[in-house]
């Protein structure tokens, strides 16, 4: 990643991911991201958005998806390009980063990772408790958690979080993490059910409650 | 814009600008968009989006504005970073291009373009009529548009097309503009005295029809 180039004028354009799941913890589940730690110079030892550099016959979009699968050994249910940050002192040398945003369903993280073996170097951090990122990593983090906290008020994004079928307690969790506060039950549901977006099921989850009705998004809206 | 480059790795980063204003026709305002003819190979003698490259030594945002000036003497009332482009077959050098879109009050385009002694090879054409681009452009004009008509819709993103203060009428015309499409009087009105985002002055545009209020948004909501 470090290699110096002699061009001058050269800018070197390099590919992140800001990957968002959920995931458990001793406080319920937590919106988290997964990070790698740099092991060369500059900002050795620190974390990282996973990330490489862009190669010379490689599509912008492909590029983020197998670049996140080097680094991480993950493939999101859900990748979007999110902005390019470009500023002039964002790196010791002149690099714009193309980054990508992505989600991944809860149920699928552990799954990926042990089937490609995760990286030893790639740790899952709550996004309430980021530590000081190499280069504008926590600039470009807070801006990927305010794209997602936009997005899930007015569309499907949260169907990117969870599995196929899913109880509207549980989408509302989603929400809640997301969005870092609590939703009133009834409120949430109404305006769920009436949105027309999702599609009640012929299945229940059951357990310690009573039998709560599974729901999916509806295919097309 | 054709030097050869003799490095095989390197990737060439441009900056391009889509800039949205309601120019007049012989058949009413109509959504336009500046374009630039090509005096260079390749696609010599095609219209392009106005843009230019990156210099090493220059924020991205930074590059667009005076890209922008340099190649129309426009300087927008609103400026964004709209998407980053990169297919490795979208020029016959590999270049990404990094759009940002602009929207610019019809009254100032030509108050600037008087003043920056308006470039000739810039012509404003109808987003309904673009003819075929140099490059993916079309491609990008028609994300472009499409962003807009989306952002218009749930935002006051139409302040960016309009001066200060306006008419319910006028605003309405611009919705119809932009959108491509008739509203309803009465429930453009409702809707939008009912969002709490126009402000009511005490002037009155005057004409041939009856007065009509002026309002304008106000600053902060």
């Amino acid at each position: 990643m470090t290699e110096a180039r002699t061009e001058d004028d050269a800018i070197r354009v390099a590919v992140s991911a800001v990957i968002f799941s959920l995931r458990a913890s001793d406080d319920g589940d937590r919106l988290m991201l997964p990070l790698v730690r740099r092991t060369r110079e500059p900002y050795r030892g620190l974390w990282a958005l996973p990330g490489g550099w862009l190669g010379v016959h490689e599509d912008l979009d492909a590029a983020a998806a197998h670049t996140l699968a080097d680094t991480t050994g993950l493939t999101p249910s859900y990748l979007e390009q999110l902005y390019t940050f470009g500023d002039v002192d964002r790196s010791p040398n002149r690099t714009i980063s193309v980054v990508y945003w992505a989600l991944l369903r809860s149920d699928l993280v552990d799954a990926q990772r042990s089937a490609a073996g995760a990286p030893e170097n790639v740790e899952w951090l709550d996004v309430d408790a980021i530590p000081p990122l190499a280069f504008d990593h926590n600039r470009i983090a807070a801006y990927a958690l305010d794209r997602l906290r936009n997005k899930v008020g007015y569309s499907r994004i949260a169907a990117g979080l969870l599995p196929d079928e899913f109880t509207l307690a549980e989408l509302r969790e989603v929400y809640e993490t997301v969005l870092g506060r609590r939703l009133d039950p009834s409120n949430f549901r109404r305006l769920l059910e009436g949105s027309g977006e999702l599609v009640p099921t012929e299945s229940f989850r059951t357990g310690n409650h009573r039998p709560a009705r599974l729901y999916r998004y509806c295919s097309e809206s």
